[in-house]
């Protein structure tokens, strides 16, 4: 399988490197997805009128940013794609209807700017509200709009399916990063290896899980057990006691099995093997409104969240090296290699191409290489990964003052 | 107001301190209970019948544990009171129930040693549990079983109240800390303050509580608005743009104010000051099954969980030191006094006492006194908190081993 990666005349923002490969023939189509460009966010102003037309006001005061986005597919690349071509243009819209308040000192309470009560900056001082909550905030709406145009998008065209997002912005010094399902961002810096995302998967959200099916029980229609045992009961467990946790519990205890316990589980399998419901092996994405357990009418779509968790890297405090870079990949990346390896992969690399203008596409081409169980990389240990695998290079080094 | 704590005579386990001050006439009680003792769990094994009558088997195997708890109520003593009467009777319970799978090498899939399936060592292994998972998971049962009861006792005498429960538990040489409230633990040694324990507050847990309020929005009655705002709106808001925030969002956004976001908030005030329906500073605890919001009919305690968050401390992996002590102290003690004062306090006051064997009580009575405004400690910095303050030192060294 090949190794692709941008044409060398075409540069990605902050030179970002990029690659990906194809599926074993897991399916017929790549079902990640990648975009990335640049945020040009402009600052309107409320028209005079009742009808709130928008006037372009200071067409010189525009926010610029950069967005790198991944999406791993599944039922097919449609949802991919579709959240590929418009994420960004979700996250442009919520960031332009807060811009005011993203280019104030301090978020103001209203708006407008019309001060209804004298003391509103220190209702907003004490809330301790930051510009940077703003973004975190749009992130999280945007996630939420895109997920509604692909369940629109899908179901006018007779389409299915569903992705993650894995979403980089920068923006006024800041790197965000939002994560909804399982692919990952990881800081890779000379001394420290640092996670930027946290996946979201039936075995990580498994109390939120429960917990919904606990409120609505009808969501199970049935077929399914709320409850988590260390392996799915049989006929023989009847009557013993067995280990299993609930919604409200981290811990362990044991109960006494009862007929329903035997349903298949909620949430069944272990680490790469779970799933939710029997099908879904993520539980935050995009799309995925028509999806039903194989053979039933069960949803899987009030189970899962559409909105991402984002954390948020000041880089200007972070005193750049010249070699600190964001690496963000889908999960087949991450399934053969660790974080530790890919710091090791990116610490080799890096100095010892430091002339080579593309080697962050060639970084990111080699970390995919890696995953082939070649021996490319100082690791060799030839692992191998069978899925889609994209990776996404972002060196911060002199691009934190690049978003004015 | 006087400083208590029990009589020289009566040591406490490990040689605890504990020292307590009863409130500036906020009410006519303590409202503050506190607990400690000896637990011992005995090993059972189930009758042959099919009545599984309990037999005493192996007196000489019991495990021998020790329990400190804090209990700050709210509402009236009562609760406080009960929990601190029963909730270590729940624990040993909760424990004695699992006592198999604890003093095993790991847990077994079935509590009667009978296996099932051949690989059922191999599904508990992969699930990764461990024995401290069964103790976790007796506490998180021992609170739940312990708020049923203080439900009936207190509905059977026609009492109200609730409190708040913070418990530390010393078994097989780890030290387990639960907690449902705004009580505090920390960990102070020579180089290093670890918080052992998280505050439940409105605040702590908006997303949960707004969660429930937007999956059963008959829970607010129509009187209150599940949205976040920087403050209380008031008409003049109307039709304006200001900050507020949804179940979902960790960050912010601006929306247009309709008249029912005039209502007041489910969450209100800010810090100490933040209310869960105007009524409760905490999110988490036992009892409040009768309260209500003043002069209405809409309940709290379906927003109030009474399940613990556990941390667990592996003392034997921390090569204790002579001065490392766990201290625990409700609100009263950590709304004047930061944790970093406190570590002071501590590290100040133990080197300088090394031979006075009360000195655990000594300390525990000077960061009460310190709480005063007196300029006993260190910090001298006159803060004075008016609530119920109630504090345990418990010194760690030489005592990990203390169980078997």
């Amino acid at each position: 399988r090949p190794v692709r990666s941008p044409a060398r005349g075409r540069s990605l923002p902050w030179n970002a490197g990029y690659a990906e490969i194809i599926n074993a023939e897991k399916s017929e189509f790549n079902e990640d997805q990648a975009a990335c460009g640049k945020l040009c966010i402009q600052r309107y102003e409320f028209g005079a009128g009742e009808d709130q037309e928008w006037l372009t006001l200071c067409p010189e005061e525009f926010l610029t940013g950069y967005y790198w986005a991944l999406f791993d597919g599944h039922g097919g690349p449609a949802a991919a794609i579709l959240a590929a071509n418009t994420l960004h243009s979700c996250l442009r819209r919520q960031l332009e209807a807060v811009v005011e308040g993203l280019v104030a000192t301090q978020p103001p309470m209203h708006l407008s700017g019309r001060c209804v009560c004298s003391s509103d900056p220190q209702f907003v001082e004490e809330k301790g509200i930051r510009a940077e909550d703003l973004v975190i905030g749009a992130l999280e709406n945007a996630f939420q709009e895109c997920d509604e145009v692909i369940g629109r998008e899908l179901e006018a065209s007779g389409q299915v399916g569903g992705c993650t997002a894995l979403v980089a912005v920068s923006l006024q010094g800041k790197l965000y990063v939002a994560n909804a399902g399982d692919s990952r961002a990881i800081l890779v810096r000379r001394d420290e290896v640092r996670l930027l995302s946290f996946e979201f998967t039936p075995e990580t959200e498994r109390q939120r899980i429960q917990q919904l099916a606990f409120v609505y029980p009808e969501l199970l229609a049935g077929e399914f057990t709320r409850l988590e045992f260390p392996r799915r009961l049989k006929g023989d467990d009847l009557g013993q006691k067995v280990l299993f946790r609930d919604h409200h519990m981290s811990g362990w205890s044991y109960k006494c099995v009862e007929k329903s316990d035997l349903k298949y589980p909620l949430i069944h399998g272990q680490g790469r093997q779970a799933r939710l419901l029997g099908t879904l092996a993520v539980s935050r994405g995009l799309g995925d409104h028509q999806l039903r357990v194989l053979d039933t009418n069960i949803p899987l779509k009030p189970f899962l969240l559409s909105v991402p968790q984002v954390t948020v890297l000041d880089v200007h405090q972070l005193e750049l090296q010249e070699e600190d870079v964001v690496v963000m990949a889908t999960d087949g990346l991450w399934d053969v290699l660790s974080n530790e390896q890919v710091a090791r992969l990116v610490r080799s690399f890096l100095p010892a191409n430091r002339d080579d203008p593309h080697r962050f596409s060639e970084l990111a081409k080699m970390l995919i290489h890696s995953t082939q169980g070649k021996e490319d990389g100082p690791t060799g240990e030839g692992q191998v990964s069978y899925d889609d695998v994209s990776v996404f290079v972002i060196p911060l080094h002199g691009q934190g003052q690049g978003s004015s």
